[in-house]
């Protein structure tokens, strides 16, 4: 029988996606599992950061600004075919929680209800804003049992629910919603959708249009490489923009921009759903990050990811009920994303123990340690090194007292 | 008699500021005249970021966090002394526009009024982002005469308005508001008072704390040479700060952020008008920009502004009645900014007829041409070539008939 070893090995070998892993800085030992809170940079950003510094705004001055100014829209449509979008859909800029609240204000208020539905295991972040939207619209924030199916989304919907919001793939267990079918519930229930993709875009496959999906908010800096709090993106269905109208009202949202005209007349495309002057840096490191994952295709990505996921879970299953491990995460790989969350009651010092270890993942509170695997860099062997690494340290049974630190950014 | 030209040398021998200039990348013979649109970069930014990215993001990945996740509010401390802030009240992060909205939602609703007040002259993305934040109290946007007396703007409070929102330098005329007047009205009407100093911070003396003012926004990329589309700042009265809350509630504002909670719970600091993770490339930009300007001093800064735009003034008094240009700008030193309006019903012509020679303004529709001083890198002389180069086209009477372009950000 092979060993995991082995196969692993072998996958790596006929990797497709091999050649990718010489387009990212590395230049560690270490077996870094936490592209989904920061992926790693591309070898292109520096330079192409460097230029829009040196060419653009050292050469060009305030004139670089005539090929600046539609950078965001531009971006959102390079973004555009990983999340199943049109192009004129796609917006990148503007934190992801800034975006939230634009769309979900906007949609909120185009429903003429007041309540918004999420599960319990949406982002933190995300229940917050969409607790804020929903009082100010008189209403409330209803918040479901984690990792809801489609049914029990359904089963919870009503004529007081305006919009529901979901992130589409677990931060914490990394399961995977049925977009389709969740979106086809709310919508026939009269209420609009809005995914959160953070930790989707770049890892799985998402068809935004097919699925008839309203609304879409999601980040550029983990699986798409974009850089430490590169801006996030937003979507929305290009049927819906006319019919909304977000309260951010700033001059990039304006259908004449440089009239500066005392009244605000939102764009008829997209663009009213932009704010203020973006971030060109970090924005051309976000698009430097974005056209490396649309160059290697969704579907060669998310192939290599549940084989990357399916490998790690299968070496952990050998040895987890005797380490007092809970695998979390969906066994069937069509119900999960591209992390693999394990829980440990002494989860966070386990975490540290394989930081220590050159192993690199995160831990979330009480006891969950993330595993991500990010297809564009990430080996089989470093897989397989990780379980190894991990059975190690529970079969000692014992690590170091360590500190509460906080972990990164998720 | 001396010559404007050899006033101007002498000036520029005996400038305090003159090595600042051989801190900024200045490769070109134009004299640049929109560093209030988008200032220049300094020497440091180029080598400063791309250590975020090798040495940060690449070789420390996920961990760097460890000295990002204060970035906006360490930067905010540089900025403080400049605009008259303590310690703790000043954050950087999110845009201009993004900030105004945060502050005035929570001022307004804090202030139990549904009405704010600003006058015509301040940034048309201000008075879209406060008629939005008025309707949404049921209140409305009352705009009053361009640049008013702090008189004029006391005569037209009283017990509906909540807010009054102006920008402390206009970004047309180049009018400076009396801060300290017009708070001090303000506040005794009852309202809270926002300034927006993005014409003001690094080139004019603020005093925040000093006027009692309540609240303040910015933005980083024009005196302070932040970089293009470098994130905003905000301000709030340290007695102010837990008796706001605004509606953006993202986990970068929550009190005990890593502990994924699932209610939200402000933050007690500046912290609570934070939302999601700051862009770090452009913030690493915005801070070096900062240090720049806060090692020069904003006594030194405003001394040389004031000598710049008054020599400029002087040789465009001498032929501007002959020319048929009006010179907007308040003649008072104590009056103005740092930069100079002329209008001229020719005005779009003629600032792009002034970049094709060299001189590089820009354009305010529908007839003012804007002459910006930064005093860190421009010099006496180029004021004068300005002046003279001005002339010269005017002289002509002809320019070409220059196709209408955007012309870049304010």
């Amino acid at each position: 029988m092979t060993s995991l070893r082995d196969r692993a090995a072998e996958l790596d070998r006929t990797d497709p996606l091999r050649r990718f892993r010489d387009l990212f800085v590395i230049d560690d030992e270490q077996v870094y599992l936490d592209g989904n809170s920061l992926g790693r940079p591309p070898r292109a950003t520096a330079a192409a950061v460097n230029s829009a510094i040196t060419k653009g705004w050292a050469s060009e001055l305030v004139m670089a600004w005539d090929h600046w100014l539609d950078l965001g829209v531009e971006t959102g449509d390079r973004l555009a075919p990983l999340i199943g979008a049109s192009s004129g859909e796609v917006a990148v800029g503007d934190q992801t929680s800034v975006n939230l609240y634009k769309l979900a204000m906007a949609a909120l208020a185009a429903s003429g209800r007041n309540r918004v539905l999420t599960d319990a295991g949406n982002f933190p972040s995300d229940l917050y804003i969409l607790d804020s939207v929903a009082r100010h619209h008189g209403g409330e924030l209803v918040v479901i049992d984690e990792d809801p199916s489609p049914e029990e989304v359904a089963s919870h919907l009503d004529d007081s629910i305006g919009l529901v919001a979901m992130t589409h793939v677990s931060y914490r267990s990394g399961a995977m919603h049925d977009g389709a079918a969740v979106t086809k519930a709310v919508r026939s229930a009269g209420a609009l959708m809005l995914w959160d993709l953070a930790h989707s875009v770049g890892a799985v496959p998402v068809d935004l249009n097919g699925w008839n999906a309203d609304l879409a908010v999601g980040c550029t800096y983990k699986y798409l490489n974009g850089g430490p709090g590169a801006p996030g993106f937003l979507y929305v269905a290009s049927d819906l923009q006319t019919r909304l109208r977000q309260p951010i009202t700033g001059w990039f949202g304006h259908a004449d921009q440089f009239s500066f005209a005392a009244d605000f007349v939102p764009s008829d495309s997209i663009r009213r759903f932009l704010v203020g002057t973006p971030p060109i840096l970090s924005l051309t490191a976000a698009r430097t990050g974005i056209d490396v994952s649309a160059s290697a295709g969704i579907a060669a990505l998310r192939s290599k990811g549940t084989s990357l996921t399916g490998l790690f879970i299968e070496a952990v299953s050998e040895w987890a009920a005797d380490c007092d491990v809970d695998i979390v995460t969906p066994i069937d790989p069509q119900r999960r994303g591209s992390h693999v969350a394990l829980r440990h009651s002494a989860g966070f010092q386990i975490s540290q123990a394989l930081r220590d270890a050159q192993v690199i993942v995160d831990f979330r509170a009480p006891d969950l340690v993330r595993f991500g695997f990010s297809a564009l860099y990430t080996s089989h062997a470093e897989a397989v090194t990780a379980a190894e690494t991990l059975r190690t340290i529970l079969s000692d049974g014992s690590w170091p007292d360590y500190p509460d630190l906080r972990s990164g950014v998720t």
